[in-house]
């Protein structure tokens, strides 16, 4: 996932969604702030690109969908900065290749940085302008929750890049873990069924993908209060989960073997103990945290030995649905870079633990919802040409702002993905 | 697909069980009688299995599930054949690599066809004892849909191998196409919508995919009456098909380039036309016929551009409940080799053409119905560990048994597979 | 190698390039008559081909560069053999894909032997009306000594293609090793060095690579007697051979990391015993017998290992015109299939062993001779375009047909090649 | 080609050495100032290197190999450098994937420059004590021809990484082109052959693949007095030198249609005209100059076309005795980084143009001199385990310290390479 989608319906007065231009904008900054040039130059894999490059290309977005077309006289901060950071838009034109984004020293990290001044500043003559232009202030909008689903990837890409050096650096150097403790026992909160409300419906912020509203039909089932901790995921590879064919897909055994996976990215045994790479650096497993950086694979197979399944994104939404998320801005917006919440996770009163620690797989394809339809133009390819051989994630992760988050929000990643803040939460039948 | 599934509820006596055996068996070989022992020995893509092996495998299938654990004094007809002719079950144990099954010049021809003879003997045995158990009558009814999917297969293995010959040998001589040709006008059937059972009742033998019978809700929409025809397709191809990419996913459009996709496959413009390799040699399109050959991608990029979608499985399902298949046995089970129906889409009476002509992809993805449990053991392997990254396809070919086809019926290919005979049907919504 | 070559000088009289002509095309045919149809079908890697192409591309030689322009109203056989029979020549034309020579199940073998037969029968009009045109029965010759290399191909092809195959199916029964034995001690024959000879001198016939005669200057050397055997190898593997980088070239090294070698190829460790898959079947490692089935870069680490070198092919041609070859047909000539002779090494009469054991690795890199030229047209596509990352071999195998061993024969492949009976010669300064 | 060999025979009083240490050192450092920190971290392909472990990897040297065994009380700079650094010294240990250097963020450039730093100031101290260690002070000397070879290294990749990005960024901006322009008329200077001295005579640094000196018998030939130039390959693509199988060596030509190579290395048809990237942006063709990134397939194929061939690196070298070079700085060591030198190829006394242009391709394999050992130890790592699939070039091209190039040189590369300044001399026979 480069990122797009498009919002449906604006819903931010300007001067309010100026401020929130600016913050959010801010918090990129921020976010690169730890890093050296060199840093924000490589790229560790195909699927992941440099800081620099997200910098610069959340920034095109900007130029090219609002400015160029709306701002009266604006210029073009560099010519070809369009085929440099155009992600995947075909409608816009040709464009640099993906795999060989790491490639491009020029301009350095500096030009980027002045690019962004240079667009922020348009944008700040721009947006108030717009009062009453709903469509654009949507695209505004659209653009803001663009860099933050950037945000998190520069923090996943990042975290990639310094797993790939035998010195494993930290990202910063305070040893907190990135996860929050989960100590809760493990219960089921029950949903008994019926014709349910899916996708979002229309107040405030989304991307097209959550669209329509429809109605969906489940039957009675169980969703787990909390996801599986890494304690728990020991357990199942103790019990030979990697060694065993039965409990996974065709597809996953086969990358099992090929790629030989015995434990999740960035996990190492080290000094007869498992460690894990972490924006920290090197960490003991925390066995009551939630298990992170596994596939879909490794999370089926995981819920196979467990007697359980993985919950479909309908189940999970309606759970959601009734416990809506608490807003408050975490490290990725107040860039204070301490990604450890408070253990709020052991009160009574947030059991569900539903948002902001891990991206939960779900076993649901990432299909269109009925009666979806794509905007059209250049924005109309930020989500519905990805829709094939990827499974939908809920909930958010820790690198995910907080601003970011809700209830219908459709993440997406194909299913031997392992570089993001994936885990795991159970669902079964009742 | 390699085959297996486990059906739920046997239904036959044994009497017409073990006739029903002989025909399938006999069915198999009569598709091999056309072809050189040389012609069986190839395997031209991994994907693709030797006509050979598929005799043999399907063969394995009966010795290991049912004369090993329950003929009494049976004798196991070779040691490794285990090894050679086992395609996928983990359970069962190692086996020869897939990508090389061509290469297995020995056992010859003669030995697997001594192979069959000696386990169609001891299954003639065995069947007649097994009154009153049910689940290895299943298991036998099992085997021999199991042996129809191989013969599909068979058919077109053995074309996708033909066609690398540049002699562009036929399988059968006589001039004759495969597909029906449909010279209906394209016309919808209309459906309201509302809560509907999906999967098989229970009625007969289905696949362990098929279950549980279960309830979706439907929104209204409406279902092409026939097949898209390779004149609607030629349509879009001249209209710059290949070559846009707002038509496609993007992971189809990724193929479109790095393959060079620009037809279906099989079609050659030949002398300025089009002509495609068929199971008789290089015919010229006929604009009348279904489109064949083409892959999820081109489907769904198809459909984007005629201004429609694909159905969803559940749609097709409905439709297909009040049209229930006339049986009439087809070339694959007379073993009479000429493929082509009496052009039977022309009158009143059969103008939705669901059955028969090709397999028709679906939107969608190939997931376990709710409540999916695969069988314990091996023959659980059939199914369940396949639902990934595939689509489903509705409807059976021109080269699928007659008596393998039902409403029910869920086939499911990666949506890159273009060498089945797989093509369109429209829908809407309402 | 696919083949080619031209021969620079005819000798032979129309009547025994006749029956030359006859045994050596009859001797292919014996060679094939273990052989099923589908054993001469199967390709098991892009540089080994099926016997059935050998069979025809031989044959096509013959009606392409002598049938078809010489031999007045010869019929061709078939229009499209020319396509599917060219191996690499340019300049007749397009050709079907090497690596897809195991699809052409058309035409099937008997086909081919049919082109065979109708080829020989123009041949022998032919042959006769040559009389006194040197070039044209230089031709023939060249064609014969072609064959003559295809019929050694045919012998180590079926040995990689049976070798796949869990079966490990004989191409003979009877169970005599390939390999001569040899119990001769290891000992040195030397030379004083100098300017010498190298290169064909016109008696005879040779491939073009052997011209021009030429002079070197060499230093004093010696040559080991005899071939290295199993016995030292398997001292070398239990030295650690595999595992010491010190030992190996750089790409050997990558081969061997990346290839996971530790043995020749062949070998498996058993029963707590190495055997070794051959011609008859698997056999226990005789350690008295020449190793055989290693790379280029397998024999030099040896020769590091053992305090010596490889001999550079000049070297190699001094001894062995001294030691001239003693002409007696052998296996692959008469058809008995029964590849070990006699142990001849054991008398005092035949200690150098120099023939018709293994192709000896020599140090050299595959060059063209100081004024090499290649003749004009298809037949110069023989040898010349090869000359390029492969090393040269001398001496014959047990598979080569003793008519086509002379002490100037330059056999060729990469380094990285171990299908072939290649072994090892020790050589070191004097 | 990383780099090492190993100096026979040092000769350089301490004095001297240290400032030649030095002069060196501080060449690499003006190599790199043009760049920034993000230039320097980048790799554009496995066999290119960033310019920054190329500034670690030769410190690596120095301090591995001199200050840790005997700079007594000598601390180690950091102690994962040994891992990140070594290039491929298997006795050394293990090392950081050679794909991956690209991805080294930490450590920074700035550490970098500190760990040249502190192993200069340790340099400075043991040189002056090595005083009558002539293995010590040959290993010195070693590791400053290592240095100068990194030192071309720095520019042809610096020159590969920048040509990918779009926006084709020079590396120092002044518009001239790298080559020394040639107007001379081709003309041949003769040799009798006979026997020769080839190899280094002892005076004067080598590195161990240029000895032992010894004979080698020659053949009476022509060498051409100067390189060939781009007008000159010009007429060879224009009369189809692209599309021609007859002119190439099969490998060659399986590239030229993989790769659909058409021109070389780094030139674009822009606006109806060739133009090259160089070192200082994009540049029109000089039809004057000589032609350069070309493989060995293009050189060769070339030589063919013109009725020539590529000269025996013997030959070279004799020719190169009689014209001994001129030494005088050039841009790589004053780090002026103007690499065109004035026109001094136009005048009479410098006809035969040999040194400092381009590395002219040699149709020598690359091997060992007969009586070739490598020193004992990780130092005999340089160069002899590269022998094999590579060709040697001579001459030193315009990116190669004046200092770094001698008559015996032999440098070497794949057939395929192209990112070097290579490019060809033709000879023929007398």
């Amino acid at each position: 996932m480069d990122t797009p989608h498009t919002s449906i319906r604006p819903a931010t007065p300007a001067t309010s969604l100026l401020a929130r231009y600016e913050a959010v904008r801010s918090a990129s900054l921020a976010l690169a702030a730890p890093l050296s040039a060199e840093d924000c130059q490589a790229q560790s894999m195909p699927d992941a690109s440099p800081v620099k490059w997200h910098l610069a290309h959340t920034t095109w977005f900007f130029e090219t969908f609002l400015l160029q077309p709306r701002l009266p006289g604006y210029t073009v901060f560099h010519p070809r900065y369009g085929f440099l950071f155009n992600s995947y838009y075909n409608a816009i034109g040709e464009r640099h290749p993906r795999p060989q984004r790491g490639l491009l020293t020029r301009p350095p990290l500096q030009d980027v940085l002045a690019y962004r001044a240079h667009v922020d500043e348009a944008m700040a003559r721009l947006i108030p302008r717009l009062d009453g232009d709903r469509d654009m202030e949507a695209l505004v909008e659209l653009g803001l929750h663009h860099e933050q689903q950037h945000q998190e990837l520069i923090l996943t890409d990042i975290k990639h890049l310094l797993s790939c050096n035998a010195l494993r650096p930290a990202y910063v150097g305070t040893p907190r873990p990135c996860a929050v403790v989960s100590t809760a026992r493990q219960e089921w909160v029950d949903h008994p069924g019926g014709i349910v409300q899916v996708g979002h419906d229309g107040d405030g912020f989304c991307f097209d993908n959550e669209t329509p509203l429809h109605q969906v039909l489940l039957r009675p089932f169980r969703l787990a209060r909390r996801p599986v901790t890494q304690g728990e995921y020991l357990a199942f590879m103790d019990d030979g989960g990697y060694r065993r064919p039965e409990l996974w897909l065709s597809l996953g055994w086969d990358i099992v073997r090929t790629q030989g996976w015995e434990a999740p990215l960035y996990w190492e045994y080290l000094d007869e103990t498992w460690q894990a790479f972490t924006l920290h650096g090197m960490e003991a497993i925390d066995p009551d945290a939630p298990v992170t950086h596994i596939s879909y694979f490794e999370a089926d197979a995981y819920a196979r030995w467990a007697g359980a399944r993985l919950p479909k994104e309908a189940e999970w939404e309606q759970i959601a649905r009734g416990h809506p998320l608490e807003p408050q801005a975490n490290f990725v917006e107040t860039g204070e870079l301490h990604p450890r919440a408070a253990p709020a996770g052991n009160d009574e009163k947030a059991p569900l633990q539903l948002y902001g620690d891990i991206w939960e797989w779900t076993a649901s394809p990432y299909e269109p919802y009925p009666g979806f339809a794509p905007p059209p133009g250049a924005v109309g390819e930020y989500n519905g040409k990805f829709m094939c051989n990827q499974y939908v994630l809920r909930g958010g992760s820790c690198a995910t702002p907080r601003s970011h988050i809700r209830a219908t929000y459709r993440n997406f990643f194909p299913p031997d993905a392992r570089w993001q803040f994936s885990g795991i939460r159970l669902a079964c039948d009742a």
